[in-house]
């Protein structure tokens, strides 16, 4: 992937190009009313439907290539375009200009003993670098999001989905001109080269913030790499701890929608704790509900055992699995002693993503969601739920593991920053 | 200042063991009542109070050492504590205790379509490392913000106040226990070794995030070496801007005070700049002002012109100057043409700390207050009020001129987090 000298210098020169185009757009972003933002979006919804057989066909031949390049079939998938989701990328547009403009407000304004009054505004973090893969879809999503917040953007698509970002790219520049902003203000990063990356996340003077959307290596890369700050996630490691006082029938619907209703998503259960005391009662119907959905159960030895008894098939679960993301129909479950034994588990074994507790007793429940250390914390409620949509967000960026600027699912808010604004009278400090 | 082998081998052996005994300490610390807390810093006052004598012996024996090994007198001054000092470390424990607690707050509670409640619940980062040079009534302001705000600290002051904040930390660790807090909850770096600081600033495993407060060279080695997030600023180049509308009286006041009231903070005016059409009437009388206090001027052309044909001494002002803090009695001015070359003029040169205009229209202090990119924006107000204590935040860790996690001065919010919390009845996601 290292491309010779030459072209290296080429690729340092393009990027630096785009980081200053990125910085001096963004004064204009930053500086744009909400009703010309708004116009951007609509226009660029507009074009995405009167364009949708050329978006349609630009797709079909990043797919064609990928798949004479030998693009394995889940790859294929994920950058497949349908008629649902090129309406979706309009429609998404549409909600978020419908959405109330966070830039600007001025909120805890109060007066001090000085006489000066101090407040904070919101303001736009300037120039947002998103990195991701596969769908295009991502291109529209990231962009509306950044143009609502005022800010500009540096995308940088996967190299499969080449053709299709190109035009989307275009269709933004045309809306962002359309409606009087600069056509700087959402750039695509138009070559293959990965090395464009590692450059585009060590140009702190240009670019403030890099959401990188991507799998664990990528994440891992750009941790060592990135010197500018990043909002992302490296795992999804997340639980639900079933209580002693736990409404039985809840119990199981929550642990099964948890790990079954997707099992590819961060925000899927991979471990479930049980405090001894239910165990016997729950555990039973619970893992026949699963049998019948053919995930397969790695237990704590207490576990096997009641499954075993039970007739059900339980694997003895290692110290990797309490670590393990699977992703995929596989479940680790422990017997723990009580509510102390789960906030041990989970503060040690998490990800610090998002971890429930099913229980009808109100302490227990109110121990939980304080002491468990994670970016959302549940009560008698499915971890899926862990999403921006969910959320009342409107949309989101990505979800942050972090615990600095943004933590969870993160919407306009985590691309925004509030100054303290001073309103004087002429006072001076004595 | 490089240790041999075996001597960073163990250093580095103990800092581990820091780290480690603060992220065990952190979890108690969270979990902490508000009533806990507080009687650990109202403990920590009376400490103060009854031992007044001894701090200021132990401050004695520093600056005797440090007096004989040869420090220079400024920062003598600066490692010296009074008996003021010594009531104010006390008095300042007391406000921190009365302060509401912000940690466990649950606000923006929102019931959602699905059924569940949405809100935020604001949580201790974990372990906050305090890098701090002089004067050790730091080491007193940082453990009260870091204990009241739920946090583990590891705290590293100088070497030059060793004997007054070993004294200080005894008397921190007694307080804890005695209000049935862990003794690890704030720990002191007992070595003089400055490694410990390179040390300290690469175990993110260890260490959430690190505020040094220091000069410009303890921060550029940190932003260089740290793989931990940190509160910092580098640079207070602020800038006061008199605006062709402002009240005459109003601007050579305000103007006077940003440069004149202290000189040395970073909150301290170091350009002005004037719009032209008011420059003759306001710069003379203004300059006597500086003339009478001995503050060098440094101008533009035009300002040098204006000046000196009004009989004040002007200095012709390079690129260099517009970049400078000179913490210093020296002041640069530029004659601008408008209020855009203004906001040009600061965000181009401001370091983005604080930033005034002086204008009694409304239009153009409203521009100034979205336009310019800094943490703190006034309007009719002197740069010297960005501070903690002046923005009612009640104390603060530092002042911060990055856009995220926190912006301007830092009081307890900078060293939180929220986290999302879910309240649900059983809901599953569909």
């Amino acid at each position: 992937m290292n491309a010779p000298q030459e072209l290296r210098t080429d690729l340092t020169t393009y990027m630096k190009d785009v980081g200053q185009r990125a910085r001096r757009a963004s004064v204009a972003m930053a500086k744009a009313s909400t009703a010309t933002r708004n116009a951007a979006l609509a226009n660029l919804a507009a074009a995405i439907r009167a364009r949708h057989a050329d978006v349609r066909a630009a797709n079909a031949r990043d797919v064609e290539h990928a798949r004479a390049a030998g693009l394995e079939s889940a790859l294929l998938d994920r950058l497949q375009l349908s008629d649902v989701h090129i309406d979706q990328m309009a429609a998404g547009l549409e909600q978020i200009a419908a959405m109330p403009d966070p830039i600007g407000t001025i909120s805890d304004i109060r007066p001090m003993p000085s006489g000066i009054q101090v407040g904070r505004m919101r303001v736009p973090l300037g120039v947002i670098g998103i990195i991701y893969e596969s769908r295009p879809n991502v291109t529209i999503d990231a962009a509306g999001l950044c143009i609502k917040s005022g800010n500009a953007t540096i995308l940088r698509g996967g190299s499969e989905a080449i053709e299709c970002n190109r035009l989307l790219a275009s269709m933004i520049a045309d809306a962002l001109r359309a409606s009087g902003l600069p056509e700087d203000g959402v750039q695509l990063v138009a070559t293959a080269d990965r090395a464009a990356v590692g450059l585009l996340v060590t140009m702190p003077e240009y670019v403030d913030i890099v959401v990188p959307r991507g799998g664990r290596s990528l994440i891992e890369r750009l941790m060592r790499e990135s010197k500018v700050p990043m909002i992302k996630h490296l795992d999804g490691v997340c639980h639900v701890y079933i209580d002693d006082a736990a409404n039985l029938e809840q119990a199981i619907r929550i642990a099964d929608n948890a790990k079954t209703q997707r099992y590819g998503t961060c925000n899927t259960m991979e471990t479930l704790l049980i405090a001894g005391g239910i165990a016997p009662s729950v555990l039973p119907p619970l893992a026949r509900v699963y049998a019948g959905k053919s995930v397969e159960l790695r237990g704590c030895e207490r576990t096997c055992a009641v499954l075993q008894a039970a007739g059900i098939a339980c694997v003895a679960a290692t110290e990797e699995d309490w670590h393990t993301e699977y992703l995929a129909p596989i479940l680790s479950i422990r017997i723990v002693a009580d509510l102390d034994a789960a906030i041990d588990h989970i503060n040690t074994y998490s990800s610090h993503h998002t971890d429930a507790i099913v229980t009808d007793d109100h302490v227990a429940a109110m121990r939980f969601l304080r002491e468990v250390d994670s970016a959302s914390v549940m009560i008698n409620a499915s971890t899926r739920f862990a999403d921006g949509f969910e959320y009342g967000l409107g949309a989101e960026i990505g979800i942050s593991n972090d615990k600095l600027h943004a933590r969870g699912p993160v919407g306009l808010e985590g691309l925004t920053s509030q100054k303290f604004v001073v309103f004087g009278h002429g006072e001076v400090r004595t």
